[in-house]
């Protein structure tokens, strides 16, 4: 294998926001128009249902997530862009890889560990709360990039351990029933940007405090004005450090841009007056992207004819892959 | 839901034995004949990855099992008679599942306590050589169930926790989701005939004391006269009581027969007369199907097609039944 293959899941659950856009889905996209390498990328719908029990959220975030990336132009020719639940030979593989994996390397995941944490220091059962989604998961998304031998999968620092578990996995089956998986490797970008919320703590879906990315203009700036600022006066010199409305305006601005809002600051600039030209600059730069996305949004069937076109391309990669995990282990046809 | 439905699982590790026979297969085999029902039996080949991962062996005792199902007269047009793994939405239907399913119930589960305790009498960590395919196989098993919603599940009193756990998983799914799956019940007969095996323990593959069903009759012999016997000489009157000869004698002779070798013991039968007329009892009534069982065990091209139709008639039911469960939980389609 010469290419790269890079593999990307969004959990379907909330509305992407500006931190969601800046960090992750605008690199990806650019990503996704770079021919030497081999780009899928998955709404991870089955990861949703360990966070969400409400059918109608885990479905509308769905469709927000794909018509949010359709809309920014991630290129469906060049990528595999592909919803988790169409290839059900995913689940398959997970079940498959659960009876090979140590219960052991599941004690060690993150996740668990700090929910077994909680319930500790409560002084309540270890495993109060727990469902076995939480508790599994890592097996289904070591299935998620095995099924397709990714080989490179960009996470967060966070996630690493999971890429880790999902090595150790494929190296057990390889060990077992001969070389089968590629063993994946995770790609931290520590230059992304992370994104600071209206409150100033990072932008996130659990602290309430995010921007979505595809808001019309006037709730737009409604949003941006409601950013925590200092109580500094219009024409007093403001510190471009620690301020959330210049880290958002340097997400999205060019060199000259920045170096521009710098000496406004310098200038003393009204809270008002920055919060106004932020809409403005963000505005420009997506309000192309959020016309198409709100026409895909009136238009499902669009949206969904690309995904299935998707499904049925990863399907192209996962059918052989599963049919030679299944034989290698013994499963199926008894001919 | 009139009628009942009646759901068997068997695990596809190791060759049926006379054990089997008795306890299970025939049993369900008559049962299979009762219109007033309708019988499900499949062959669990994903539970068996978790007991064995030579694949070799997996697909042998698959084959066997299925010829001898089939050979012993199993009615395939009155049941529904399938390899788990020809039925994928099985194992999707298990990771939703597994979304829900509260840690602390697998935790009560009694083959990972006996596995935990005795790691714990070894003083190695609790979780050492326990694997997630044991961990977490009342899910499957529940998936199993719940996916044709079988009513009623012929289990040894071992397994009645485990339907106890299907019944909770889906509690849990009809609560969160509103209804869909019928509660199975657990149906334990407990006056099915248990064999004693060659060394008088149960028979049971794990003590390597089995006697296969579909020996050839000089092979048949040879492992009957291993059956260990006390030292009473020929013409002493013996014990039916503890007898291992006489139990297996009459779980295959009718009233008649069973009084006749009553008579026998009383008279001081040799140990070698019993067991050959054992013997010749169980070939009368076995010979018949071991002819249909070599025929199919060479042309394993017959058993695959009846599997596939099985797997056929069984996705019938499972198909609707995960559309309706895709969509309860917010997977799939955005339109």
């Amino acid at each position: 294998m010469t290419k790269k293959r890079v593999l990307t899941g969004i959990t379907t659950t909330g509305t992407p926001h500006l931190g969601n856009y800046v960090g992750a889905i605008r690199p990806a996209i650019e990503a996704s128009r770079n021919d030497d390498d081999e780009s899928f990328y998955f709404m991870a719908d089955y990861h949703a249902l360990i966070k969400c029990t409400d059918p109608k959220a885990v479905q509308q975030s769905s469709k927000e997530i794909a018509a949010t990336w359709l809309a920014l132009g991630l290129d469906t020719d060049n990528a595999v862009f592909y919803r988790q639940s169409d290839v059900p030979e995913i689940t398959e593989l997970c079940w498959i890889l659960t009876s090979l994996t140590a219960k052991g390397l599941m004690n060690r995941a993150h996740a668990y560990k700090a929910a077994v944490q909680a319930n500790v220091e409560e002084e309540v059962d270890a495993d109060k709360g727990v469902f076995m989604g939480l508790y599994s998961y890592p097996i289904l998304m070591a299935a998620d990039i095995l099924m397709f031998n990714g080989t490179h999968i960009p996470v967060g620092r966070d996630q690493v351990q999971h890429i880790e578990m999902a090595r150790d996995i494929a190296q057990r089956f390889n060990h077992l029933y001969g070389e089968t998986f590629v063993l994946p490797e995770a790609v931290v970008d520590d230059h992304l940007a992370v994104l600071s919320g209206l409150d100033g703590r990072k932008m996130s879906k659990s602290y309430g405090n995010t921007i979505p990315l595809f808001l019309p203009p006037k709730k737009l700036q409604k949003h941006i004005n409601k950013i925590v600022t200092n109580l500094l006066e219009p024409g007093e010199p403001k510190e471009v450090e620690g301020s959330t409305v210049f880290e958002i305006w340097e997400a999205f601005a060019n060199e000259e841009q920045v170096q521009y809002m710098r000496d406004q600051y310098a200038n003393g600039i009204a809270w008002g007056q920055a919060k106004k030209e932020l809409c403005a600059l963000i505005d420009g730069q997506i309000s192309e992207a959020r016309e198409r996305y709100e026409r895909l949004m009136e238009n499902g069937e669009e949206i969904e004819q690309l995904l299935q076109q998707g499904g049925e391309k990863a399907r192209a990669y996962a059918r052989p892959l599963l049919a030679e995990v299944r034989r290698k282990v013994g499963i199926g046809s008894i001919t």
